[in-house]
């Protein structure tokens, strides 16, 4: 290994996938095969303003292609998932937690990168991501259900993401589960996100102050409306009851969705991922496929789906965005 | 046109769909680009054991191949819709109102009729006849929603039916949208066809003999467990209260299960089909509609898909079975 850089058609196959969050930028450097080389991070501090974005991807880029000893002219594509519905020409359509409209990512990192870009949705290309080298490896068809703030979803049948006509959809948090129920923080009611998630959590623990102060949250700084997941999984495991009971059910109302999923879908995997999952997942899932096995249709559809937890935690968007990457531009046959 | 029966190449592009219910069997000859030449209709008068059915069906096809003035050797091919869960090698898997479990449909039709046989679940294939031949024509992707007895679901996208790993997949009837709500025939609970179909009318009008007997309903011959959709069109259009009040509500159950199709899947059509449709479609479908607009997520997903009525009537299962044959067997190219 010289201190020269690589470059040539030996090289052209290292891909950059970018995970563009509310909060921080992931961008890794990765082979074809989806072994990562290199990360680099950054925090947005709130400054989510659509071009300093842009460039700081770019800078992250650079820093990420650093570690890999590979310069960015010579990557064969960069990908990229973003908390938005995308449009097939890379267009964010409306990016709730950025303050995006209509914004041309894909077009505005291509001409700055000159490399070919690709942009899909954080939950689809996530989900394409544990397809392809995670949880989700040797599966036909797989859908995703990320469990975070919100919950969102991806579906990948025979290698193809399913994102909509309109791209909006695999908004799985939003199905209705309990048509009258309660709201989720988009105003919707009755939706799988108003139960499973953090913001749904969030607005029971508001509900019920008094339990609250006599929980182990009281002992914790926390934004009520928005518990840290690792909070969550220490009031769990030292036994809390509030918080039990809440993250129950919002396991189980995963489990109802999980059913919906398979009921109607019929994937032979689900993954189950996103940060209430990896903090709380293996207390989750027990309750999650209990639940899955009451609300499916028929009974015996169940015993075809594995139902298991994601595998490439943190790195799962932007490998995804590889993998979506590999299959829009296919960089290993220019 | 002569009395002899026309055989040969030019003739070979004439297919056969069968459409088996758990009341009847309705058999067409079609060319490929949909156009009807001959029916023929057998009553089953319960007798659904399995090779006295599939002998029916021959003479169905028979008496069709006749009607249309052509050899059934001389069929592309026949292919036929189930009420069940079909395998990919045509067999199938559960059909309860048939008393079926794990019969080889495709291979004994096959054998009897000499005839390549692609079969398919009824609500799928009927599905796909709405995207080749009826209210889909023209789109990439298309949702149907057939309300009879029960409610079946069909998905096609791209041109291909998603029916799951399982082949058991939309089973859109049975997606949860109350959890812990009504129960349907099935014994499944909060499900959509719990309050969108004549059984979870049935239910309903059951909890309400007194209002029944003051209504429309108790001038006429009911089974109240599964009132025909002719009834209830005739006291829905003579301003029942009753029947009013419960078809306004199988309309708005029906738009959320709209919804939570628009969510997921973001087709750019949905096709509301079955005989309660077939009867009450007009009266039920700004109530759909509005339903759909309300729980849909996110709002402007509503716009990119067309709700529309099925236009194939009783020939759409049939005419599916007919457009599922040339997918699978491509009797033009042979």
């Amino acid at each position: 290994m010289g201190v020269k850089k690589k470059s040539g058609k030996g090289r052209k196959r290292l891909l950059a996938g970018v995970d563009i969050g509310g909060t921080k930028l992931h961008v890794i450097v990765a082979r074809a095969d989806g072994t990562v080389l290199s990360r680099a991070r950054s925090k947005l501090k709130g400054e989510t303003a659509f071009v300093p974005v842009m460039k700081r991807v770019v800078a992250c880029l650079e820093k990420a292609c650093a570690g890999a000893d590979v310069r960015l002219r010579d990557l064969g594509a960069v990908g990229v998932g973003a908390p938005s519905a995308v449009r097939a020409d890379g267009v964010a359509v409306n990016a709730p937690n950025m303050g995006w409209r209509n914004v041309p990512v894909a077009r505005k990192l291509a001409s700055l990168t000159r490399r070919p870009v690709v942009v899909g949705n954080d939950c689809d290309v996530g989900t394409l991501g544990e397809y392809v080298f995670g949880a989700g490896r040797g599966s036909e068809s797989l859908v995703g259900l990320f469990v975070g703030t919100g919950l969102g979803g991806g579906i990948v049948h025979h290698g193809q993401l399913i994102s909509g006509e309109n791209h909006l959809a695999a908004e799985l948090g939003h199905m209705i589960v309990s048509v009258d129920g309660r709201e989720c923080g988009g105003g919707h009611r009755g939706c799988l996100e108003a139960y499973a998630s953090k913001s749904g959590m969030g607005r029971r623990f508001q509900r019920e102050k008094a339990r609250v102060k006599r929980s182990l949250l009281a002992r914790e700084d926390v934004d009520l409306a928005n518990v840290r997941s690792g909070v969550l999984s220490r009031a769990y495991r030292a036994g809390d009851e509030l918080v039990r009971e809440v993250v129950d059910e919002a396991a189980r109302y995963l489990g109802v969705g999980v059913a919906n999923v398979i009921t109607c879908l019929g994937p032979d995997t689900i993954v189950l991922g996103g940060g209430v999952i990896e903090a709380l997942g293996k207390e989750m899932l027990p309750t999650v496929r209990a639940a899955a096995k009451v609300h499916v249709f028929p009974p015996p559809s169940f015993r075809d789906t594995r139902i298991v937890l994601a595998r490439l935690g943190d790195d799962a968007v932007a490998l995804g965005a590889v993998a979506y990457a590999l299959q829009v531009v296919k960089p290993g046959k220019r």
